[in-house]
């Protein structure tokens, strides 16, 4: 057994996006303690980045010391308690997977579900929230990573609102690669994740909670079932002027390379972001079409930054996803649940999405399917 | 603001201790795909070196992607059903965070206390287990992080599996640095934390689950109430010949750190790295003897991990650490919970335990109290 040297890959799928040197060189500086002064006052920068990156100013806004399924627990199992309501939105599989967290609280899930490839339809979602007035919370993708379609979160968000509800937004795959407003969408509570379009390494989960949301993990009436996502608690860490009070070890590193990503971003401009991911989309759009491959989503609903293409007919789509990384060192996406086996899902993510990286893609897509 | 460029630290507190170069230059290798054959092999070669410093052949071997807390937090939720009784030792900080685990179950837990500096008592665990004959798990530390105490944890498994409890063994900070026989001692649940005695960063939680656990787990009649943490459904990604299942995106690069970490233990040999913890230990406590200060627990149960030093009458604790850290660039650990002004904890855990940094330790103690 030897040292593990990863070999050569170009990451165009839905996540890990490639990290960039610069952040790499961060991660692997000397670890210090989680208490040290200087890291203490590393964190107090990282809540500042994430709150431009979210567009936010809410005071609860921190990295969850986990990945995004973590982040969107610690959403469910603070904000949500036994016996509470929630409208779930589920156009993709990420929506299923908030049911999961809505029934494992012993809440009830109300499904608002949607075609696969087609965003949340607010009618339905009005219509929900109406046949269930006292509900808790909505939630629903913003940015559906296992389509690659994006919802209306700020017509989805006022509804809640309307009927005062909570509204959870699954940012996982939006923030830092399409426009994401927290505040402005009045967004009560949202989490991402480090390796998407942040381009930082799989790991830690971002997230934002309104004061609104606060105020109703504040008024719980039973504790938050899971002690390491209580935010209670987190917030000793990670919040107040003096000193922090201990409550797990921190993942010094991965703090270490998400400070350095986010400040790459903020070198680029969130808006800079956007734009080059938009694009680095239409660019690769044209280059698949000229292929001959279809591109199943609406365009005014495609995501920028994960690209879904129709298997053709009579194509192996697991064949050309392993000539793929074989013969070219690329990396795609298979199509999950409903859409095994029926799509492919390119990524341009963050560092990722560059026209280099769209020529290269398109390039290969045309060698493997012997249409170049 | 800049790129984060951590100070010149010497870490002896409580973990994490102090990352090697080779560890850091793995943890920088490029980020590759959570789903690529090449990280899947990688993933087995990860369990197996973990089989080995457990000193186990248990299947159900493999890091929680988050931090020690999440992996004790794993063993309760996936173990521990509604209404179930488990016998909870608690002689330091970390009992009385399993107590929580147990209660926000729904589970009630039955505490046996032992004073904080003082091992588990057997005698006493023992009449639990009689007074509670369903009792459905026995939990303890091994070793507590809080007062560098280590308990007798064959004699609890012993008494455990006498009576048909399961034993759930907090190994935090005895994994790598201190004798622990999974097998050996027959323990069902162990979780241990990256940043300790195997000087990876922090940010994961190796655990290990015996054949009658996974059983358990199988014979569930409730859900796991979290997802992110539900076992059966991470050993579709963890395990099996095949394709694995996407359950999260693990996180990569603290991955390749922890495979260099236990590769380097390997290669130095267990029992090795257990006689080095144990005779750096004996060299501090000869140091510190003769500076004139006491180490407060009983020489028999010390941790050689992680050493109590009572803080002598009129001394300032906090800014003894405080001339330490700034004057030497040494971090050690305060006292947690009770013992909280009442001592410093000096780890010498993993790549931190050496000779050198011993003397190092002992000088600066000498200097800052004026004893030199």
């Amino acid at each position: 057994m030897h040292s593990f040297m990863p070999p050569d890959r170009l990451l165009l799928g839905p996540g890990p996006s490639p990290v960039p040197p610069r952040v790499l060189a961060a991660l692997a500086r000397p670890t210090i303690g989680h208490l040290d002064p200087l890291f203490i006052a590393m964190m107090d920068e990282v809540k500042d980045l994430l709150r431009e990156a979210f567009r936010t100013g809410h005071a609860l806004t921190l990295p969850v010391s986990a990945p995004g399924s973590a982040g969107m627990e610690t959403a469910f199992v603070n904000l949500i308690e036994p016996g509470d309501t929630v409208i779930v939105c589920r156009n993709g599989v990420f929506g299923g997977r908030m049911r999961e967290n809505v029934v494992r609280i012993g809440a009830q899930a109300v499904m608002v579900d949607d075609p696969f490839g087609r965003p949340v339809d607010p009618d339905k979602v009005e219509a929900a929230l109406r046949a269930h007035p006292g509900a808790k919370a909505l939630a629903f993708v913003h940015a559906e990573t296992s389509t690659g379609v994006a919802s209306d979160a700020r017509t989805l968000c006022r509804l809640a609102r309307e009927h005062g509800a909570l509204s959870i937004v699954d940012a996982v795959t939006s923030l830092g690669g399409s426009p994401l407003e927290v505040d402005g969408w009045g967004i009560d509570a949202v989490y991402s994740g480090s390796q998407k379009c942040l381009s930082a390494p799989p790991g830690l989960s971002p997230v934002s909670f309104s004061d609104t949301a606060v105020a109703a993990i504040r008024a719980r009436r039973t504790p938050v079932q899971s002690w390491f996502l209580d935010l209670t608690l987190v917030m000793g860490y990670w919040q107040g002027s003096g000193a922090r009070a201990y409550h797990h070890t921190a993942p010094i590193n991965m703090l270490y390379a998400l400070h350095e990503a986010l400040l790459m971003l903020r070198e680029e401009g969130l808006e800079a972001a956007w734009a080059r991911h938009r694009a680095n989309h239409l660019r690769l759009c044209e280059g698949l079409e000229a292929l001959g491959l279809t591109l199943p989503v609406d365009p005014a609903v495609r995501l920028p930054q994960l690209n879904a293409v129709a298997v053709p007919d009579g194509v192996d789509e697991a064949a050309v996803r392993r000539s793929l990384l074989d013969r070219h060192g690329i990396e795609i996406g298979a199509g999950l649940g409903e859409l095994a086996g029926k799509i492919w899902r390119i990524g341009l993510m963050g560092h990722g999405s560059t026209p280099g990286n769209v020529d290269r893609v398109v390039a290969a897509f045309g060698d493997v399917l012997g249409r170049g």
